[in-house]
């Protein structure tokens, strides 16, 4: 099984930035995370972006589509800030692709105590490998399909959509 | 879904024992990760031992496989060491029960730096909620049967039993 | 020796508030350092005030030398952001008082990864035992007097003024 | 001001070897503490050997001893594990060399969580500046003679020697 890891920023991927003071994007911590946590997947990682999801704009989030359906891998994560992640699942999920992805990102950034970007990673990439094809949020240690799926933003924590 | 997480000790809760200059175990950190994490997963953990897994005997392998069998839940964790993981998961295999059973640790201490703790315990819960029944190792990012994993030593990971 | 710590803020004690994704205040992360480092010092921390020390007003830096001068310790630490970290310390220099004085800080947040702020708090602590009475700032491993030290914005160091 | 560090192992500079579960010396973590730290003080590393001071013999710390008469700097830095500290210390006191030299170490490694080397570190470097020659060791926010500093076994703290 091979898979691509899609990197669009997001907080899971921010640093801080000492001549400002502000939460910025340098680089990604991917490798480092890859490694650290001694993964044997096939992974290819490629970084299409370095953005905060609110400032992600219709042409970004096409791009962020056409690559699931031009890349190789049937399986894809991608790593996407909270705040509109469920925005781009549901165009993802509307665009009939005949994959498997995954999208997660993190509270706390990586590089900043008690983090969860880790731990997101290995649900994410654990879930992947066993899902049908389909477009799904992981976040908080459950997989929720794109179609019924919110951030709850009071709580900080994504759920299924309340009716 | 109620997830059930046993704690047997292993690398994973192991900590540095500033008179002795050890790594031992104290307490386990999984009330510290799972917040970390932010899992909304309903999660009851329970503390059975802090082992070693090279100094487990068969009396406590049959305690954590009777663990497992008398627990009301039907989705289950179990943190481990990593020298005798597949031996444990092995005997639990061998048990008949019929739930769905991931066991899990970690290559370096949660409390060291550069530690896949928090990795693994995202893949193994993540993994288990899409599992069928059956027992599992979930290590290096992937999810691998009772009945087709080995730890290679010399590599530090978890992979199919060569023939 | 009695040694008291003022906490006034600063980017050493900022933690991510993942509401809004700003660095911001909660608590002071002193205990915590102080307990870690195993400090044998008679110390007493006073926190009082939490503040980015862009924001410090007149009245503030008043608050801090009248702190100073009405604590009952001869030796005093203070916290500080590094921004304003050299005006506060001319303003304690310039009001006689007969104390020795050493205020440090953080380029990088205590709780982000790569923090200069416990290498800081030691190098402050050490020196204040060893040094005559005056007004001194503790950063980059040097102790700089309050009149002759300026934060070189481009290079985030302290440094001795520049002719 | 110039000064030489002097790396000889310890606790401080132990990590953890994931083959065999133990800590043990890889390589020394001061090349990034003293980035991470933003030294500006004119530093220069030298490992001349990593050691558990606990395996420590006459000749080696005869090695010690030369190494800070033979260096050009007057002011030197020495980091040791904790276990025989204050007997290097003494030998070195005892050897009549016109120097200031500070001896730190940790109770935990720096690669462990927290660890009190980064501080260890900042209050030795701090204090050895103002120092008048001699041997002190800068443990636990103290700087204590040679000549009347023991460690205390049973509390972990350096302490001055109780008669």
């Amino acid at each position: 099984m091979k898979v691509r890891l899609l990197i669009t920023g997001g907080t899971i991927d921010k640093v801080y930035n000492q001549s400002n003071g502000e939460l910025e994007f340098d680089k990604t911590h991917f490798p480092e995370m890859v490694k650290r946590s001694r993964v044997e997947v096939d992974l290819t990682l490629e970084e299409i972006m370095l953005l905060d999801s609110l400032d992600m704009v219709d042409k970004e989030r096409d791009f962020i589509v056409d690559s699931c359906r031009s890349c190789e891998e049937d399986f894809i994560l991608i790593t996407h800030g909270t705040d509109t992640m469920c925005d781009t699942a549901r165009l993802i999920g509307e665009s009939d692709i005949d994959k498997t992805i995954v999208l997660f990102g993190a509270m706390v950034p990586y590089a900043v105590s008690n983090s969860d970007a880790l731990f997101n990673f290995g649900c994410a990439l654990g879930s992947l490998q066993l899902l049908e094809s389909g477009v799904y949020v992981a976040m908080n240690g459950r997989v929720l399909p794109w179609d019924d799926v919110e951030k709850n933003r009071a709580l900080g924590v994504f759920q299924y959509i309340e009716s």
